[in-house]
């Protein structure tokens, strides 16, 4: 699917696009570096990918890195919780740092409660659609929801290719966000670049997580540029 | 307890006492400094703590994480599996460095397979007793152990404190061993200090777990001699 | 919300208002006055709450109590199980002298059988949404059900405030319900109060489960006559 | 519900209809014959019902008799796992010969990727509907699909009889297959006999699932032909 | 087993025999009267079944009676906790009252961290031994151990008959006891009556748990009587 | 391991020794055939490897063909579970024909009233010792077991090696057996052949499983002759 250069994105919410790298990319023997590196090269938010190998067919790590990381960035901690249960686990990571939490509607069958403690930890609360998930499956926690964020791979691992079967998913999210008139950010996970962003935000995304293609860049500053600015290779 | 200045341990094998520093108590935003500098420091092994979130309440890390540090050093990974089942992921610490691996019987009903799995993967095998543990519940694997791993805290959290009720399990373990007359190391975790190390190597341990106990310490060098040689403070 | 007195609640259903406390607050030490006196009192049906401490983060009690209560009233039993998976209980429930049993979707992937099953036991069904729960998870058992319950707290514990955010999910369902054309009651269980039960009748809800608000109020009667006739305080 | 004699169906779909007898109502111990004889009598597919006991209340059997089968016959091999997880006994149903693979959106929490890996295996995708189960659950994924099965029993057991309350979501899927213009099938099994085959058929199936009804005739052929073309007893 | 009139018991310890009636076999219509009733009959403890439907087959149930029951009585709450995983739940009971709580090995690979938190609660701890159960698998707990409970039948139900087998046990019990110079309670529940207790007392017991023997019994002052001194019919 | 030409075997019991071929190793496409050779053949037994892809990591057959199979032999049935829980499905082999039901001890935590519910059913009872699973585990089962089966590889698959590390387990076993004076039968299932089968019966066995030994041997009834007779190749 080429591209024209210099294609304007016409996106349909005019929030500012925010973009948050996921650490799991990063080089995690030496994480205070990666993570002051990507602040500097002008990253919104840190993204932290928790997996139990349960929900998901891979661990990454838990509250203790969280936590090691706070007092080392002013960036908001966006945690995507690939865990089920994640009842037993919102208060570590509210205590760990968290800015927001997300879960699936999958990791449990009280979604509206877990929604409800990470409120009451004082946190902002995120609902994450799998690939396969129907948006139907959120439509009666939208009063609760400061995030939503497609999946635009299968989570686990890193580095896999953009789902493009995602994108109609993404618009019809925004149209429901746009007529809840909430105050609800439409985050985009999987395969995000400078090529796919625009995709993303065209479809109506506001927050792009980016894994290999900041942490990888030779240029992060830059490559945060480009996914922000839909100005792809 | 206290115990007598200079006083001599008195050990019941005469293999050299090994030190594992726990990376769970190292600084995790600058993983590589902190190898780099037991391994200066005069460590033998590095002690890797996987924790799931479901066979142990806590996260740690995972693969990507041994795999990150496994250029950076030549001490030996000695991996502990907190996580059940443990079949799905023995490949994947196989991969990413791991030189032994080592699971609980809890972690599945078939303990016989998963160390034969961990054979067939080159690799080094270990069994661990929680402190609830009865002996008899390895008494039938000793020919595929290279290492039993007495754990003298409950799995999930560092800094807890050493439970004596465990030392005479030690010492049964080391008769088992000995009767056995196979090569098996027997290892502790949990709580050792310099003054809690001289028991377990009194109660026939060869190799140590310390994870504050050195990383906490102000002269790691100095932190991990007092605790290899019992000379404690 | 301030409701104006003496309001004209206008129904969307023409059936006559059921009230069925929830013996969740009755004094446990007086089962046998406590359902005799909201039986004088003018309760329709008994709700009996059953929770396993898996399904929901509560364990209520079981079906011995439930048979033990059978031969002390005429009310009809109506038992919501929060249990997963149900299958197993079934029975004994229909045997302690249930007359209607609910069950969540979320509880087992065969919820069509599970509602064969109660049927085939001569009992009524029901459906429980959870807060969070699409009503689409129901579409395609309406030919089997007899009630649907909308959850306006999450399930697990008494004495919660009702979710407003469930009134257009009772619309929509009371809407599914007539385009049906089947006999299905549409029942609300969560906070409701003389207050809150005009909000779930206008919306076409026409049985309220109510716990602390019956049998925590001075003169039951009259609060069972509040809820019922949408005469709030 | 009488069916007039020599009644036309009309069909929504020109594809020509496909029967896949299920080898759940052969006799298990001749199946070298029973395989043999329902091909020489006209079937398309053999459908292999996989239970686990866990999905499902019962116990079917595994890869080992789907590849004791495989070299005897040319039939497509169409394999329905009432399994979860599905994930880890897929390559073992490849690699034993299946040439279609279905699943349950129920079975685990990645529907899209268990699809993704059954391609990536080479084999054809399916996925299946229980009866209570949703037409939103699988929206996702048609991208990914090449067969839709609904269930018109409850998946576990053979002989069970035909759900009319499933008709409705065969004519919705055959309309979301439509109008996606993708090359899907839509599969029908339980109860399916010549008499409610063109129920089926008419709301848009195209692959017929059918037990007992063949194995079960005293002409194999003849009930081939009646299922297929309508023209029931 | 007929035992001969007036037989004289020959106990192995000379601690007071406690009698514990079980509230599983009261009326649970009229608890408050039950109680008070079994209390003036000379009861010591109050044993508190608890089942989650899950680790037995039964529900029975859970904190909300334990605490409305507190206030009632001065007999220490026994409370035995048939459910898996405990932990989640420790603290609910210690809150409602319970003064000492037992569990079993089965519930959770952490049998130690269990009694810890119990402890920690600054309740007494149990440890509840099935029929299948072999004595090792308590062996390492003995330090944190306050009672241990041998079951004579398998949990889940009343009214089931006294397994000889478990004499053996035990004595084994009491002699693990004797000799770790502990002061631990050798408690028995199930099958116990007038006649079966002297068996158990003279194999060791000192806390005899018994349901319908007592509930069930025309005077319940005489049935503990009997139970207590092993003068049975 | 070489074995002298007509070496006697000196075995531990009297007792005739019983040859259980499996039928996991049996061509699964004419089993009719299959089962009527080895009986012919001089089998004793007929063993069933029963496999739900949970408790054993692979899926082997269920309780219809088992019942398929009743009717075409006189041979008692030996039906081994592997699955957990064993409970719900234990009433479906009886009825399916199951002669004798062996489970294992970690299929659940009620191993006892299993045994129970087998002989409630009128069948003989086994357990299974996995090879890492200590005698300890069925200690407290004797009165209730006809057979013990000790497993000579991990369960799961055919055709894997005999593991000498169980002989002393077996022999210990014996020992157990003879002193509580019980009419138990001591099986070995794994790797069981001409030449292995010596050590078993030398230490204590007395009922022999062989897979493929048996099934894949060009003279089936030499090959049983050989087994049994310890007149190794």
């Amino acid at each position: 699917m080429p591209l024209p250069h210099n294609r304007r994105v016409t996106r349909s919410t005019s929030r500012p696009v925010l973009i948050a790298p996921s650490l799991l990319a990063a080089d995690f023997t030496r994480l205070a570096e990666e993570v002051a590196a990507i602040e500097s090269a002008g990253a919104d938010w840190l993204h932290l990918d928790i997996m139990d190998g349960h929900f998901v067919p891979n661990i990454s790590f838990g509250p203790a890195i969280v936590k090691a990381l706070r007092p080392l960035t002013r960036m908001p901690f966006d945690v995507h919780l690939m865990i089920a249960p994640a009842d037993p686990y919102l208060a570590a990571f509210a205590e760990a740092g968290a800015d927001l939490i997300s879960l699936h509607p999958e990791a449990g069958p009280h979604l509206h409660r877990s929604l409800q403690t990470i409120r009451g930890l004082g946190k902002k609360t995120g609902v994450v659609l799998n690939p396969g998930t129907p948006v139907e499956s959120i439509a009666h926690v939208l009063d609760l929801v400061d995030l939503i964020l497609v999946m635009t791979v299968n989570p686990g691992f890193g580095g896999q290719s953009f789902l493009e079967s995602q994108l109609p998913k993404m618009a019809t999210l925004r149209r429901m966000i746009d007529e809840s008139g909430r105050d609800i950010r439409l985050q985009i996970d999987g395969g995000v670049t400078a090529r796919t962003a625009p995709l993303c935000l065209e479809a109506g995304a506001d927050v792009l997580v980016a894994g290999t293609a900041v942490f990888g860049a030779p240029d992060r500053a830059a490559a945060i540029r480009a996914i922000r600015g839909g100005q792809g290779a």
